[in-house]
């Protein structure tokens, strides 16, 4: 059966604050800007899952897009949505919040708990101008060695 | 010279947070939801910035719109984007920052401040799939008499 | 104080089919076009669904989203969700599912149902290129006498 | 029968420069800034069209939107699609192609061909992020008497 | 010459209904949930086409994507727009209409059928919120073997 | 420490005219149809920069978004912004203007320029319908031999 790849997009709003503990306050300021802005701005962030896989011939799926909806929200959604991803989340935990961090965290929590197809790809958009990608840690969409 | 209506859409990223002195702390939670969460979320704001006026014969320009940019950001988007609209914005000290409210306040920072046109409408986007619309204290959006 | 729009979006997916008992099979071929296939086609609608009221000032809100939101999902989205409006739906039975006759028909269905508010406006995208618009019997959207 | 509003957007994409005869080099450079760029520049122009009738009740409709697209497209975008709107189009001869003259010769063009319904609002993008919208000479939107 | 990617969105409506021959009426019900739905929904679907090639330096084209929209039109769109693809269409008959179904089936439509490029990759979406992506039988875009 | 893309779109709106030298002027009207007409037409371009790299533990970031949207800015945007791609941007001199050889003409003014990570890929978005995607000089995103 042909491989194909489906993916589904979700949403969350949160606030956050870019901050670095390696960093002095001067630096954090000149380096993030307003991103550092001490009592947190936010984002209407976008996530769009990415999962490969064969057709199933009896189903025509990959994957229940309804499942993969319903996973996403108890592992991630839940979490993060209406949530200062400075504060309030465990698995954010020392993290610093960037887009390019959060993206990497979040491929944690699913990938190991996807079945009937694989994660292969999520895109997290902070505003509708910026988003960042993560593949895994297979090297990129570019061949490169694992 | 007939009168045509120009709009300017801008953005802002800020965090907020529901709470109303008005109400109890277990009223808040149960009113608000997830709005009410304590340590503030957030949204990409978007603002549509509505101006009617005469077309300019000489210039075929209500009002040129580069102005108008120039002007909702010095007096709204410089002070809302990426902060903390419960905290840090001196124009909404003691407001409880909804949609609702928060476009009544930007009506007031820009009314008074628009030439060559007026003010009829502001439409504030809290998410791409809610918003809140202002057209001052004259009912409907015609300019009619109240 | 001040009167506000809020609204909300929302989403449904239906088949449907444009035929009227009017016309002869020829006619119903040639004034709906591909709209009269027989075997139904199916759009991804969007449904604004526009609130007016003053915003309360121990809240902040006109009307809760959240409570607008549930009531129009019950009232109209589990309905029409996943449906054919030609075939399931008993309050469009004997309707004509074009945009403009559903927009009508949802007004009724909601219109007495929102309280801390009126109902002001429904726009119902077909398409991303085309919707239809309601405002009830009052002429105009301004509010004003029939 | 309801009085509804229907519409349908077009696009198109055109190359245009904004100088006046009535400002002096100096004051066209000033006054427009880039947009009196010598070479022209361009757009993708979006431009909703609104019809507002009573919806026959035989059909459904209160205009058939693949006229009303198939007259728009003749009598407006066969004239102004890939075109230099400063140059080519007869009917914008003398004007300067702002959003706001441009809308309302288009209304011209369109207002009185449109039967079955009539034009209510004309809404032109420039851009994603502004727009010129005219209602006709009638002041306000709801077609009443002035 | 530097080999690019050329893409051309499409859209189309259709009804359709999930429903497989090798589960039980139950089953059906309980995995497809509202897909199953007996009388069809519908969805308003977006096609990408893909098409990579060596740009040609006498037109600094890869193709000409006119010719390309007019290939899809006439292979794809015109056997599926307003149509039901569970009863209306030859090539997809005994096919569970699923976006990956469809994705692949459309690809087998165009891939012989593309000449100056070859066709690379096709993103089907069925909302604005979930597609599914083809890249014909050589294993996705991440580095695998043929 | 993983790697991630980041992605920053930015827009500028231009004229332009395809045309080729190559060919006659029978066949530059044939071939190119609208595209060809004389006096120019033009778009609204949207531009995605894709940057891959590591992320850098002390700061969560590959590389600051301001930083590579004032780049392109810089590079790109301030040349091509308002302008006539065919008469006004010195390293377009000799270049038809179509999406395929303007996006190798960006690439090649940005690849060197680009620290903290490198350039992977640019998306350059013509209408909202039809985009042009380059890679750089190795052969698409599927794995292949330089």
């Amino acid at each position: 059966m042909p491989t194909v790849r489906i993916t589904r997009r979700l949403h969350f709003s949160a606030a956050h604050r870019l901050h670095s503990d390696q960093l002095s306050a001067e630096e954090n300021a000149s380096f993030y800007g307003l991103c550092n802005s001490p009592n947190y701005h936010g984002h209407n962030y976008e996530l769009d899952v990415t999962v490969e896989g064969e057709i199933d011939p009896d189903t025509g799926y990959v994957m229940d897009l309804g499942r993969l909806k319903a996973l996403v929200e108890a592992e991630v959604v839940a979490d993060v949505d209406h949530r200062n991803l400075n504060l309030d989340v465990p698995w954010l935990e020392g993290v610093i919040p960037s887009a390019e961090n959060l993206v990497v965290r979040i491929w944690e929590r699913l990938a190991g708990r996807i079945r009937d197809g694989r994660l292969v790809k999520l895109v997290l958009w902070e505003t509708p101008r910026n988003y960042a990608e993560y593949q895994g840690d297979i090297r990129g969409n570019n061949g490169g060695e694992p």
